[in-house]
């Protein structure tokens, strides 16, 4: 069981981790964090004809990062930022890594100051 | 200059998500997050061929994910997670709308429990 629910997380992971891969696809969600807008709406922004925008917005409906809505001709897409918030969390298990890269340099810039002090001839207390 | 680093960072991000569409390579990040390993102890529990293990390992290396030691031979692989910190952040912008998601579920839930008291005759003070 534990393992089938693994495989369902990693395959659900690898298809929104592909869908976030695209620039034009991100820029829609940035749109749709702003509200519900229409095919058309999100095709106004970009250099690009009607069935490259539809094709990207299946790829965010098909990975559960929009939905769209049942009203005939206008169908309004929506975000639904669930999947993101799985981004989110899987990404902040290697917090301590970046945390402790970042303390490090801390420590590094922070000895540079007191060396240069000490060859200032200034002394911390 | 504004848009040519937006351009590098969507480029970076598309890169670093494609990299991280794939189980193998988060298998090996997570590996690599309890420290260095050779390519031969990463590809130990996965039923793969060294190639396949490289090619995954390269994938990595490039979105800067990893960085390979200078030793001869052993060359260990070493996490770098500054790109997984750029990830937690851009999924983070949307964190309101999956807040609001939660919040309105919550009042959901919260409606229909008390819907059940009132059906039970109870109330709550």
């Amino acid at each position: 069981m534990t393992t089938a629910s693994a495989t369902l997380d990693d395959d659900r992971l690898d298809e929104t981790f592909a869908a976030l891969a695209n620039s034009t696809r991100r820029a829609i969600l940035a749109r749709l964090a702003e509200g519900e807008a229409s095919v058309n709406d999100l095709a106004a922004p970009f250099d690009m004809k009607l069935p490259a925008i539809s094709k990207h917005i299946k790829v965010l409906e098909h990975a559960g990062l929009i939905t769209r809505g049942r009203r005939a001709q206008f169908r309004p897409c929506t975000i639904d930022a669930a999947p993101l918030a799985e981004v989110a969390s899987w990404a902040q298990q290697y917090r301590h890594i970046w945390d402790d890269r970042f303390d490090r340099m801390d420590d590094y810039v922070r000895s540079l100051q007191n060396t240069q002090h000490t060859k200032d001839g200034k002394t911390n207390d």
